[in-house]
Formats: C-alpha cells, sequence, structure tokens
C-alpha cells in the first residue's frame, strides 16, 4: 500500500502552508504525491463553469465524472466516512506516497504543526502515531522537530519513511469495502496466480500493475 | 461490468436537458445511475469554496481528494484521455449502469438526440452502435424512436439493454490501465481461488465484492 501520513494542527497552525512547501519539494525531486483533505463542515460545493456536470449530480446522479486528456475530476456521494486506506487504495493508484490534511483521528502517521504564538500544546501524543514535530519552538515530544522553514530537511525525513513503509505484500485487497490482510505466503501464491492468468495472451516481459474487481453474484 | 450508454447530438439538440430527465426517471425507479462528461475545450476549472484543496492541487499534487462523509470530490492528472471502460472500472464501483454526455467517438451503444429544427441529419449510423434515437420526426435511421418527452418509455427501453448487457463475467481485469478479457473458464476458476483465498477469515454468507491490486514489483 501506498504510505499515508497525515499532517495535522491546532487553527492556523499553517497546516496548509506546509503541505504546499512540502509538495513542491517532494513533487521537485521527482516523487508523485497525492493529498486528501477532510472537509468538516457543510456540503461539499464544487462549482464548474458550464454547470452541465452539476445538472447531472443534481438530477440524481450518483457519481459525476469530468474527463479530459490531462485533467478529470469526479464527485461522488458516500453513505458515511470512508477510511482512508480505502480512499488510498480507490483513487491513488498511481502515487509513491499521499499526504493528509486534518485526519488527526485517523490510523496513520502524523505530523503536526505548532506555533509558539498559538500558545497551545500539541493536539497529539505518540499514542496518535505521532512522528513529527515541525514548530518554531521545543514541544518536548519525543518525536525529531523540524523547524517551520526547514521543508528540506523534513522532506529528506519523509524519504526515509517512505522507503521504510513501503509496500510489504504485493496484493491489496478490499472485501466489501474493507481492507483485508492476507499473510505473506496467500499474498505470494495469489499475485502468482493472477499474473500467469493475466499474463496470457500478454506475456509483459515487466511486472504489470493489475487490478481487478469481482462483482457480487446476480441472484 | 457496467452498461455504459452514451446520449449524443448535435450541439443544442438537448443532450443535458434529456440526460436530467433520464437521471431523474431511473433513479425515481431505484437505480444507481453514474454520468461521465467529456470536457473538451480548456483546462477542467473547479472552484473550491475554502481553496485548501486546489492549494494542493497548485503546489503539484497529482491527485488531490477532498473527503466528506456525504459527499467527496477528486481530481486528478493524466496523460492523455482514459477508455470509458477504464473510468467505469475505476471510478463508479457501485452503480448500476452509466450514461455519458458525449463521446460519440467512443466504442458504447449510443443514444443520438435531435431537432427537426436543427435541420441537419443524425451523427450516427449503426457502425457507431447507434441504439436508439429520440426525435421530433423521422429520421429514417433503423433503431427505436423515441418522442422528445417519451422519457417513460425510453427509460423502459433502456432496463431492458440493462438486464440484457448485464455482466456476463464475474471477474473484471485492468492489465496496466488496459481491459483484459478473460474467457469463461478462466473467469470462473480466478472468482473461485481469490473467493476462497479472501473469504478466509471472513467467510461471508454473501458473495462479496472483491477489489483487488497488484503493485508491480520493485526492483
Amino acid at each position: 500500500m501506498v504510505p499515508v501520513y497525515s499532517v495535522v494542527g491546532r487553527s492556523n497552525s499553517g497546516k496548509t502552508t506546509l503541505l504546499e512547501r512540502l509538495l513542491r519539494e517532494l513533487t521537485g525531486r521527482g516523487r508523485r504525491v497525492g493529498t486528501i483533505k477532510h472537509h468538516r463542515h457543510g456540503p461539499v460545493v464544487v462549482d464548474v463553469p458550464g454547470k452541465d456536470s452539476w445538472r447531472h449530480k443534481a438530477s440524481g446522479a450518483e457519481t459525476v465524472l469530468l474527463a479530459s486528456s490531462d485533467r478529470s475530476f469526479a464527485i461522488w456521494d458516500s453513505a458515511g466516512e470512508t477510511p482512508l486506506d480505502v480512499l488510498a487504495f480507490r483513487y491513488f493508484p498511481t502515487v509513491d506516497v499521499i499526504l493528509t490534511e486534518g485526519f488527526k483521528a485517523g490510523a496513520m502517521p502524523k505530523i503536526e504543526v505548532n506555533r509558539q504564538a498559538l500558545g497551545a500544546p500539541l493536539l497529539c501524543t505518540s499514542a496518535d502515531r505521532l512522528m513529527a514535530v515541525v514548530a518554531d519552538w521545543d514541544t518536548g515530544a519525543p518525536v525529531p522537530h523540524f523547524g517551520l522553514d526547514d521543508v528540506g530537511p523534513l522532506a529528506d525525513f519523509l524519504e526515509r519513511r517512505i522507503a521504510a513503509d513501503h509496500i510489504q505484500t504485493e496484493v491489496e485487497l478490499l472485501v466489501d469495502g474493507r481492507r483485508v490482510a492476507l499473510d505473506a505466503s496467500t499474498d505470494t501464491v495469489l499475485a502468482r496466480i493472477i499474473r500467469s492468468l493475466a499474463s496470457n495472451p500478454y506475456t509483459p516481459e515487466h511486472a504489470p500493475q493489475i487490478e481487478l474487481r469481482i462483482s457480487r453474484r446476480s441472484s
């Protein structure tokens, strides 16, 4: 699975600004980065010039996708929050790392941003999988600290984490929309079976990326 | 695979209006419908109140997803057009049918909208997989015709097509982003193997929906 790290912090701590700078730094190094932001208050409103897509959604379409040759977007309804690992599986098949803004209550390792001027302690403890702090003071948290402008060293730290957290298994599996972990031998066997079936008649020279869905049997 | 049908027609023929009425009719009957619109001219511009997501995209994120408990959206970059069957596979795992606005050059069965006042013949021939015409005149095309207000009978026609075009195979497979057809026996064997692996330790009573990705082996 692609590594997911959450940038968290109190209001006005500078989460978005840090993310912008990290994105520029990491993409400048050739990394493909995705982001997820938690939208907490009020409906998701997207204003589309041309409006046809919007008319589709307003008329009852569950998912609307606007496709072009270089950039596309989709808007869809869901019942309840979708876990970060499922969002990562479904919508980010091609990135090297995903950074989220928010999701303090999520299960992913976290970087917390804080400023002395806020006059408030960290939100996270190590129980929240805090892995680094970005701040202009020593918060005392037992994790590496980076200054508010230390984007290069923070990116170095993240690169090492990405390498360490890199996909341990070949197969990622969702069953009815929930992730299921496979033991190492099942993982290897399943990957071999599917690769061999999928490579006939294609016999590609490289190990391909394979995506597969098995539908509910209609009764 | 979920059936995909394309609503096509000349400019100002009333494609969006027909789609809106069809969406209301089909969702009113309990169908889950997705739509895809082709964005032909200029960049996809989405204006997001709050703007943080937009700042992520502008800073180099390849995919940005804004998640809430009931509605989410994603925007992503791609190199070239993504085929309709791949979009259907990746972004519409839960709908019964997908209607597209446009995609006359695509491979999907088509409904063409036309009006006598346009003074122009149909865009499609039967070589374009034309399956129905919605018009206020007899275009002479050898397919069923529906009046511009005959949304109920058109929805009945589509329901019969959906039933006839319903998933013939259990397994849908993409290899390196291209759909690969499996023969019936491979389909059955693969579905059985994966169901049996995925059902342990879950042993669900029903046939679950299974999504699976096998990553490129890192060298």
